[in-house]
């Protein structure tokens, strides 16, 4: 029923019908500069008459390299991180490399130890790493090509791309204070995270210097999902002030919040204004009209990718940290909008979209 | 600043460490069972004091595995791909197994083509296969272990695992027409995949079998995204007569409906029910609440993985098709919980959640 096993043509064929030694034909495939212009055509010409392909294995034993970068990635369920995934994929194989995803949720930590070790991989994109990430051990360890994007760590040993979380918090506390608001809630995700770390102690910061705080109660802190912004809710909206005014640290969990106020027949912004972070693609959407921190992701990754070729194509220079700036975009959920002055509204609609 | 490179034991190492040949090493290595305990014990030994980690390239040329499962996923931001890549993650690594993941928006088939031809990969699960896709082809023509997940061709020289998609769309059909409903609506993605091919296969056939059909006005095919969703609710809002009933053939179509009834200040299920496919998490999110129908994404990816590791292991048997059912989620879209005795409810609070 099925055609029998083609016998692969091997680089010894290649060899004999181009009138060479196999040594010639290895110095052609990794593009060795010395060989003669028509030494180079005779082996061309019969790869492809024996539609030669090089095993990836043997290719790798060669020249050292496998072509993959490892990618790890945290949950698989926020959108933000999907949306980082695709311009991750998009930076890579537009570069010739090839990702190779593994989710923590799934023992990523473990397998790309695993491949690190075993030189699987020429290179290491980390977007999940905290300061006690073996696969960060491992990479700088093995001193393998390593940026983390869109985490950082204290100690500058390796490249790092993110979005300046620390005073986008900040600044989400300012909005608050300068629209009126004093009683605040935060809704966060883990502190190993230090997306998390930065991001609310921006805002505290930011509400202390406003003479603001966080009471306990207008606090939750759980996993990143949209059950965790629910919980939350429903807890704010039990106690006797409920807050006016909440942050999470992530859109995920604002639409949780959102979804938890509209279930208990409130609204955001009327009943509670909602503030996320990310701006992901859903916060646009007209259930959430979430206004939310926007991180640059695109030239985030554009930056962990060039620095990443840097060091594949061997750079010698210290690791460089880069911090990029975030922005607040207003949107519904903090009625920002609707205070805007109405005269203005045929000027404006001519330019958006 | 950085430490020097530490120089990794070879095999040889291993070998004058024990005090054997460096073939009797590879034996251990691969398993072999005609080593003696007491050799084995010792080359174990040598292996753990040199903390030896054999090179994967090196073991994929001696054993011919990489340990390496290719996933080929299309659109990345479809919430439906994001779990079921997510359940087949957990059970690729379950298995000992390392999925890697390419998109299909980003040159997907050819990575996956060029990783077939050159051994770097033990298997490969398509989740996005059309009958003319290259590494579809390629994976038949290198006779590598093979599965179709949530994908169908018409020539069955494969595993394949799907949903009933043609009876799904099919009871959404009946289910509209059991409630009244004669103008129907229809949002689908590209004929190109097999499972909108077969929703609306099934759907059509119900609504012929019901005496029903579709106006052309009321119906729109577009790329799977939110967008779509968005720009169809707003063409049937401005027709004479709009549909009371839109079938889309994903969740994603489905929440982009909704959002656009939403924005023009109409809704779902009163001015127009919106039935989606897949049941995702966000499907159950307060602010969509949306009726789907659901597939058993757990025992699809399942099935799949076991297939696959059968083929891994070398079983000769003919390809299996399995086809599990598919069965409607109600839920606020369609209004059918109001139309529920409201007698019962004490009753059946204390089932629900």
């Amino acid at each position: 029923m099925t055609p029998p096993r083609k016998k692969r043509p091997t680089s010894y064929d290649v060899a004999v019908r181009a009138g060479v030694s196999q040594a010639t034909v290895s110095r052609v495939l990794t593009g060795n500069v010395k060989v003669s212009d028509d030494v180079r055509e005779r082996v061309a010409r019969a790869l492809a008459e024996l539609d030669y392909e090089p095993n990836s294995a043997a290719r790798a034993m060669k020249t050292g390299h496998t072509g993959q970068i490892g990618v790890v990635m945290s949950a698989i369920t926020n959108p933000f991180h999907q949306e980082m995934l695709r311009e991750v994929s998009r930076r890579l194989v537009a570069a010739n490399l090839h990702p190779v995803v593994w989710y923590l949720d799934h023992g990523a930590d473990e397998l790309a130890v695993q491949a690190i070790r075993q030189r699987g991989i020429d290179g290491i994109l980390l977007t999940s790493a905290t300061s006690s990430s073996a696969a960060l051990e491992a990479a700088i360890d093995k001193q393998l090509p390593t940026v983390l994007l869109h985490r950082t760590v204290d100690d500058s040993f390796c490249d790092q791309v993110g979005g300046d979380n620390f005073r986008g918090g900040y600044e989400v506390a300012q909005y608050f204070s300068d629209n009126g608001h004093t009683r605040i809630g935060m809704v966060t995700g883990s502190l190993m995270l230090s997306t998390t770390r930065e991001r609310e102690r921006g805002f505290r910061a930011g509400l202390y210097d406003c003479g603001l705080d966080i009471s306990e109660q207008s606090m939750l802190r759980g996993e990143v999902s949209h059950a965790t912004g629910v919980a939350a809710a429903e807890r704010f909206l039990r106690l006797d002030d409920p807050p006016t005014a909440v942050f999470t640290t992530s859109d995920l969990l604002a639409f949780g919040v959102i979804d938890a106020l509209e279930a208990a027949g409130r609204s955001a912004p009327e009943d509670m204004w909602v503030v996320g972070f990310d701006n992901t693609e859903m916060a646009d959407w007209t259930s959430f009209q979430l206004t939310s921190v926007d991180q640059p992701i695109r030239e985030m990754v554009s930056i962990a990718v060039d620095l990443l070729r840097e060091q594949l194509e061997g750079a010698k220079r210290p690791p460089k940290k880069i911090v990029l700036p975030c922005k607040l975009v207003v949107r519904r959920s903090t009625a920002h909008v609707a205070f805007a002055p109405r005269a203005h509204a045929s000027e404006t609609a001519a330019d958006s979209k």
